[in-house]
């Protein structure tokens, strides 16, 4: 194994077998055997471990790493976190904060003590698991195409790369080699970030699926490797076609040459629009899809509309031979979400049943209508500032009012529970400081029906089954 | 529903709603639907029905077929067919059979009938079962992708196309559309061609992957859009660079310009490669991964070795500024493929433990060596022509014979049970006038070990706990 690791350090990390290596070690069998790997290949390799300080062995876990490094003579570096501290105050889940401060210790270390790379343990079955959940949340290819075996830039680094040199390595052989030289790895909990998720999938559901084909982990191993290949050809086309596309960018807006990127292929245009939103909004980890596709819809429909609404907080819309992205609070100086004073308003059904909100918002319902025999949910509901929402699951009169504490909401596709809404607005990117007054659309048994831009809830939805559906939309404007 | 068929007929499909189709018609609900609702678009619409007679309802079925077109006023065509025999003449099972039937003979009436479409009834279930199914079996894009609602030119014609109309649809949509319109659907037997797994997505593995994502159906098909148009830009790219690479292309042989193809990105390589070999052996379904790679890696090292024996029946070889692509039947006139005279040969361990067979091809074996601690699956074995057993596993003396009737055979990565050695050749497109005399090596057992050119047998792999392995080879000439 280690020839192999060998081969993979020098010829797709490309590291230097002279120059230091930050490894990230938890302690757990992984991580080991890459320090260890590392280490017999004559690197100069430093043990690099942040105790989460989640769990009462934390500190027992970070002597043992310290003293896996002193038996090599490996230098040894370590902090502490308050994870939890962290989480609450940027609005992460425990996970995400473990592990956006995780790398954050890695880079600077690497940074500080000039190594030419950061290197974490992630295995080949890491890989098939990665791959696998970003298949089940209908991942395009830039998430089917798994972890890259060395990523440069990266979200931490522009010079320093993260490298995987265990990436081709099974778990088995992992296993295999800590018997192999005697390691004793203690638990690892490198996999905290999703441990829920990837236990499930490494547990239960890849043995089942070895049922279909015994090889189901390395046949989606080796298709990750094809998948790379081919968004790495994509991502350089989109970049060339990025710098023609582009009239002008700035803060808060983006703005492209409508014609040129209407000459573009589908899948070309897809690519473009997902990267200004990702311009204008690079929090956010995945742009729907509808998103993209109304975006195309639009492009190529310019008469339809003047305006767009695309996600929460941006817009599209036309001028001269530009086609605009902007943010709204760029483009509307001012009090410009849409919000709802404190109190309740009641939602009448049928004009003039409106709503009217700040900065020119209005909340319209229309009067009950019929609907064909079935709702087609692929091709409707696209545009999540309206809905259709079954009449007969409804209880009137339809009210409307901001957050109150304690609110849970059930979104449309998740039959059987419901989240904190407070969690959904994390989710959703909401920014902080329209979640107060958000308006929600509610049934008169007080139940949470509609977040306009955002989703309807899963008890309202349309069915095979509707008879009568309400139309609901949020306008902003008065000419729609 | 039917407005959103319409657009997709229309917006799609790119049919005319005034000339005619050809509808393929199980008598199933899907098709079924598809017939109703095409006709209530006012399309001239033809229903064609194939009988397999393959089950005693069979001819009740084209007779259903046959009333519900009379019933609408609609010309009805059907034929019987013999799917039994052509599989049997051919090679296939009944399902390749029946299926390969099934359109030469749709498209058989379309052409008769001056129709300018044949329309067949997948849904967006039977999207998501055949994104499924490629995405266990390590497809890359192209599989992943999914089926077009539109696609031409295809294998049965190139100015007629085959179109999907609803493939937007999901299933419960249909069977909604069947009841509200009163239609009575017979069983389907429409998926006749991949009943079994088909079924066992659909009832089993799809509802337990809703339980990691509820909207999995939904994300998968979402997924296949985005894939769908990726790999669109891919192959626009692909056609261009394979004008500019090709040298010469003829029966049997494909010649590119070594020094563009190298220049190309990995991802673009990997297609032009694959593109080489479907020219060649166009009836080839899936080509293998890794033979794929070792075509990659002897481009990159053209000094490793003069001549590349890729998969079974084609060979790569540099050739001045060329990197040519043969097949053997062309390549080397006369008897060329490694064949076996009647019998048994002994196979020593060790020099001069060769079999030589007829046309210069030589097989031979190593004495047992020690094998690393853990053997690298991914990294080793991609060679069909040499491989690694282990040497506890197998009794010895080894030895060659050709193929005996009732040979099974258990290939690695299939643990718990074997298949048989005739299906196994069809499966893997051994030229049926090779398969005689194609040389398996055996333990003394008389279990097959290896098939040379293809796989070793699961039993004699190595795994973490081997100690010695035999090196196996076939090589042809001496030089290696």
């Amino acid at each position: 194994m280690l020839e192999a690791v060998n081969s993979i350090v020098q010829q797709i990390c490309f590291l230097d077998l002279t120059k230091p290596v930050v490894a990230g070690c938890s302690g757990g069998p992984d991580s080991l055997c890459l320090l260890d790997a590392l280490h017999r290949l004559g690197l100069p390799v430093i043990a690099a471990h942040l105790n989460h300080g989640l769990r009462p062995e934390a500190a027992q876990e970070a002597r043992f790493v310290g003293g896996e490094a002193q038996r090599r003579g490996v230098p040894f570096v370590s902090q502490e976190a308050d994870v939890a501290r962290y989480a609450g105050e940027n609005s992460l889940s425990l996970e995400e904060a473990a592990r956006s401060l995780r790398y954050r210790f890695l880079f600077e270390q690497a940074l500080r003590l000039g190594a030419q790379a950061v290197a974490v343990a992630h295995t080949a079955d890491d890989q098939v698991e990665t791959v696998l959940m970003h298949f089940l949340r209908g991942a395009g290819l830039a998430g089917l195409k798994g972890m890259l075996p060395r990523l440069l830039p990266n979200p931490w680094s522009e010079s320093i790369p993260l490298v995987r040199p265990l990436l081709f390595t099974w778990r088995e052989e992992v296993l295999a080699y800590c018997r192999e030289r005697g390691l004793e790895p203690v638990q690892d909990q490198s996999n905290l970030d999703t441990r829920f998720t990837r236990n499930r999938l490494r547990h239960a559901l890849i043995p089942l699926l070895e049922g279909y084909n015994p090889e189901v982990r390395q046949a989606i191993f080796r298709a990750s490797i094809s998948l790379a290949g081919d968004e790495a050809v994509l991502e350089g086309l989109v970049e060339a076609a990025w710098q023609e596309c582009l009239l002008l960018h700035g803060q808060g807006y983006v703005a492209m040459q409508a014609q040129t990127l209407a000459g573009q292929l589908p899948g070309v245009q897809r690519r473009l629009v997902r990267r200004a939103i990702a311009w204008l909004r690079p929090g956010l980890r995945d742009i729907d899809f509808r998103t993209v596709e109304r975006a195309l819809e639009f492009l190529a429909r310019p008469t339809r509309s003047a305006r767009l609404e695309l996600a929460a907080g941006l817009s599209l819309f036309r001028e001269a031979e530009g086609l605009w992205l902007t943010a709204w609070e760029v483009d509307l100086p001012g009090a410009h979400w849409p919000q709802i004073p404190t109190g309740e308003a009641p939602l009448a059904l049928g004009a003039p049943g409106e709503v009217s909100l700040p900065s020119g918002w209005w909340l319209a319902a229309e009067a009950p209508g019929e609907v064909g025999p079935v709702y087609n949910r692929t091709l409707e509901n696209a545009d999540p500032y309206t809905t259709w929402l079954d009449a007969e699951a409804l209880a009137f009169p339809l009210f409307v009012r901001g957050r109150h504490p304690g609110d849970r909401f059930q979104p449309l596709g998740l039959a059987g529970h419901s989240v904190k809404l407070s969690d959904y607005y994390i989710n959703v990117k909401l920014p902080r400081r329209a979640r107060e007054g958000w308006p929600l659309v509610l049934s008169a048994g007080g139940e949470i029906a509609w977040i306009p831009g955002f989703r309807p809830a899963h008890p309202f939805r349309l069915t095979g089954e509707t008879r009568k559906a309400v139309h609901l939309h949020l306008r902003r404007g008065k000419d729609g």
